[in-house]
């Protein structure tokens, strides 16, 4: 039988709120079986950056990542965040073990190519490292993945922590039975962006086409959901979208996506 | 048969200099069979406080860890520093996986009581969970630790990266054949502190109580070489050590300590 794998990423106001993150882990910690955790690391590295006198450097909203950019998400994701993520979890019982794509070599990526824009030491993610994953999950622990990958060749790259937890989901599936869990501040996607309680409790593959087509979709969720169909239609069981309600048996308080 | 573990200590102008971490590395990437990677962060964590405007606060020689000064650490030791050196390993070969005590649970710590001094967040190690680092050396990883514990109460400490990789080694001493490393600038336990090459080559117990009665041991040498003594009465083989020499056959490269 093919075992559970429950991989959980969180963002924003649960990773920059001590409370929430706290609440989080604490219902993290209960779920039972194999789970990996990804985290991002919200708007602590704009934060450090600011401290640093650097200014962040956007274009079209997306970060580009100069070398002293990428120290900063280093010290932030792979060291701040992460370390205290795992810490905490140790204390709730958890085993845990924190990691960005280089360690035990996990998460393989290469350096986005220059087009029109140079996005600098942002990775793209081309293999996922399975049976590492798996052998790490095999001995009880819980891995906690930041946004950080590595090129194989010494360079460490950041990368979208959406993108690690759908690559690194699929990249499992032909191991695990994998539901993907995609924690934030909103309940779930939501019918009425006005209204926190109008959570769609369930998109397949043809409410997804109709909900584009009728515009019904917010800007900021159309690559969310693009995400996780492509995770769907690469062998990922499920995908939950949604707040803490994720932990609670009734689909209700989340949103449901399968094919 | 006992396996062997090679455990290696990197500090001080090692870290700091790029040309010579990457030396150091591509030499260490070369040794066969299991090692263990034990670095501190230089004087890179300084570096952080100054430009962030924080007083570094010493008493006695000694860093006090105070709330801000743990933030720091966390980032530099654990995410800079680590995150790098494990990218690099991967590029040379060795399959990497950086760690501080609370990932995997390894390295148990408690606050340093207070007396005289409050060092803050600084912690005494008290235990090393040898099962949880024998897994991981014998999935082939070789585990890279920063100068990072934990309460296991969700407290991350500050410890002494000396006292990490002697702490080590006893821990593993009933499991491995134990041979421990510290690597540094000097070519080795010197006779003469103004001649570099004045290397003792072998120290034995006898010839370390006669060293310290003629104070032929340097102040700064002293706690170095007492934790060494405590780690060779506690089961492990041998010490060593010097600077690059230690990766030579020649013993006459860096100074070899025996009971």
């Amino acid at each position: 039988m093919v075992s559970k794998l429950n991989i959980f990423k969180i963002g924003g106001a649960i990773i920059e709120e001590k409370d929430a993150l706290q609440q989080f882990l604490r219902l993290f910690s209960q779920v039972d079986g194999k789970k990996i955790l990804v985290h991002g690391g919200g708007k602590k590295a704009t934060e450090l950056l600011h401290r640093l006198g650097i200014q962040p450097k956007m274009i079209h909203g997306r970060r580009i990542t100069d070398v002293e950019t990428l120290e900063v998400v280093t010290m932030v994701y792979g060291g701040l965040v992460n370390k205290n993520i795992v810490a905490k979890l140790q204390a709730l019982g958890t085993n845990a073990i924190g990691m960005s794509g280089a360690d035990a070599n996990v998460i393989e990526a290469h350096k986005r190519p220059i087009k029109e824009i140079d996005y600098g030491f942002a990775g793209d993610v081309h293999t996922i490292n399975g049976p590492s994953i798996a052998a790490l999950l095999n001995l009880g622990l819980t891995p906690i993945f930041c946004a950080l990958t590595h090129d194989t060749k010494g360079q460490l790259l950041n990368t979208n922590a959406d993108t690690i937890a759908s690559t690194v989901a699929t990249g499992l599936s032909n191991q695990f039975d994998i539901t993907l869990n995609y924690c934030f501040e909103l309940n779930g996607v939501l019918e009425n962006i006005a209204d926190k309680n109008s959570v769609i409790p369930k998109i397949d593959s043809i409410t997804y086409q109709k909900l584009i087509e009728h515009g019904k979709i917010a800007d900021g969720m159309l690559p969310k959901l693009h995400n996780c169909f492509e995770a769907l239609e690469h062998g990922v069981k499920e995908v939950r979208i949604g707040n803490l309600g994720l932990f609670e048996k009734s689909t209700s308080n989340y949103t449901q996506l399968v094919l």
